[in-house]
């Protein structure tokens, strides 16, 4: 019943000290020269030196064992890379970089050993990859994996994309494929066994890579009008970045990049357009382009497919374009946590 | 199995959107010009201008059910106030200023009503009282509720008082009195019916208040050499401080000012010095002052009792002082997660 302290680089502790040991050995890995971080692991809290000209972006998101992802299935190398990647890719939605993160870590007494290990692994890879240096968090025991990252990150001010700057007339934009996470969570749910971090067909569920350059891109040219990343599945995220911007669109079900199929056929009955359609953990950013900018926007950038899928209209409704032409209401059947079963 | 986004704005959604609107009421009221907060709920991201001249402070604290708090027991409102301000006295430790924190909240369907009413009313006070604007968060459904806080508070450069700066023959003080979290959460934990807000013995438990100003004024005043504030208890915080420092410390028990049992009985068997030397939650600021700038610590400051309770020493043990005048080793009996039962 009483608070665990912030990292504590305190060493005569039997119990909490080995966990933030190992935490402290990943900060001093990621932490680089320039970082900003003044006073990482070890007081009460962290600082972080800021720059002027910028403006900071936080944000932070849950990875809950059973809710997120599950202790028995996913390689515990996956849950440390994936739990940093997903709080990246909001920075990435905003056109910023990312500098630093908390962790906020609850573990049973039994995960504190080897799985431990390989989550602090994949957190690691993750931090490197991303530019993101480990500043501080919180420990505590508990009987269920909890996990809460915050990330701080930066954009020269003025120059953040947000969801609300969407206008009618806009074309709308993904980038690479869509439903290739949830496929890979159907087959982790059909296996009976543990999932392979080398199975291609699970790698976008896995390891998602938040598309922080592309977004930088996006939001320094000046070309997006408005970008959010896709979290929640398409017909989710969109009418939020509609609503956001007080605008309706109309996609073209025929140009939404969907999933292949694994040609081994554990794909089973699943339909590539639902996926894409409905599938969340993509990361994938969805953006609007100013239609005179549209010409600016190339096919792929470093190898990430950019698709045209529908435009931005006036009022309020969200259409899905059929192939054959018909238009039909876009049905909101992404995730909602207080709506979907738990 | 997929992630719930920042905190939208979003309105259309039958589910999420209750809670979120809720909220929003809450980052509306306690949002202030001036703040720094540029975007707030609503987007991938919150924004925050960052003042020159300043290090930014970032700490984040885990609240969890069963292990901080009690479904049954706490008030809803204690529980609101409490998660902020805990993870704000990390802010007043190091001398700094609260500006802006990020909410991440999970809770069952069932807790979406009355329960999430009285605990954002008892956060929206706790906000208003720190000036700590609430800028965005995370929100999931889960049948345990879990809550962490992430507050991003300033300090001028070069002010901020850490853990690491205390030197032999410093004077260690202590604001308030010791124990009465302990004693508080004793009497909840006995009692069948659940706490009562109002109860006094139960207040410092309930809502306790981070020193803020008297955090700042050391800082700012250059007074103290070393601080951080009371969460695990003496006998496990001082230990941290000493070994940020490199040093040893000696404490005298007659001079620990130890909480008050009440007059009906009700502490039992408790014993005061106990209570203080090894009860969490307090959120006292611990500080060592250099000898020669002692005079200027005032007996009181805005109410707070401030007492010399030991001073600094070269080596690394740590010693109490008995009544008798008799010296030994200062037991480590406070909270670890990892040691303790959870």
């Amino acid at each position: 019943m009483k608070k665990t302290k912030h990292l504590s680089g305190k060493r005569q502790e039997q119990g909490e000290t080995g966990v933030l040991a190992r935490i402290e050995a990943v900060a001093a890995r990621t932490r680089v020269s320039g970082s900003g971080v003044r006073l990482g692991i070890g007081d009460d809290a962290a600082l972080f030196e800021v720059k002027s000209g910028f403006d900071q972006i936080l944000t932070c998101d849950w990875f809950l064992e059973g809710s997120h992802f599950l202790r028995d299935k996913h390689p515990p190398d996956a849950v440390g890379w994936k739990c940093l990647a997903r709080a990246v890719s909001d920075v990435a939605a905003i056109g910023g970089i990312p500098r630093c993160f908390l962790l906020s870590l609850a573990l049973p007494a039994s995960h504190t050993g080897r799985w431990l290990d390989l989550f602090l692994g994949g957190l690691r890879r993750a931090a490197e990859r991303f530019g993101c240096v480990l500043a501080g968090g919180d420990t505590t025991r508990r009987q269920d994996i909890l996990i809460n990252v915050t990330v701080v990150g930066e954009v020269r001010a003025g120059l953040a994309v947000l969801r609300s700057g969407a206008r009618p007339g806009d074309i709308l934009f993904v980038s690479g494929r869509l439903g290739e996470a949830e496929l890979g969570l159907r087959l982790i749910r059909k296996s009976k066994q543990p999932a392979s971090s080398r199975d291609p067909a699970l790698r976008k569920h896995l390891y998602p890579e938040p598309h922080l350059a592309l977004g930088r891109w996006l939001a320094e040219s000046r070309l997006a009008s408005a970008m959010m990343d896709l979290s929640d599945g398409l017909s989710t995220d969109l009418p939020r970045l509609c609503a956001a911007s007080g605008v309706g669109a109309r996609i073209e079900s025929s140009k939404i990049p969907s999933v292949r199929l694994p040609k081994d056929g554990r794909g089973g009955t699943s339909v590539p357009l639902n996926l894409a359609l409905h599938g969340g953990d993509d990361y994938e950013l969805l953006f609007t382009v100013p239609l005179g900018k549209v010409k600016r926007i190339p096919h792929s950038q470093n190898g990430t497919r950019l698709t045209a899928i529908g435009e931005i209209t006036k009022g309020k409704t969200l259409l899905l374009v059929n192939s054959a032409g018909r238009e039909a209401p876009l049905p909101n059947l992404g995730w909602d946590p207080f709506r979907n079963p738990g």
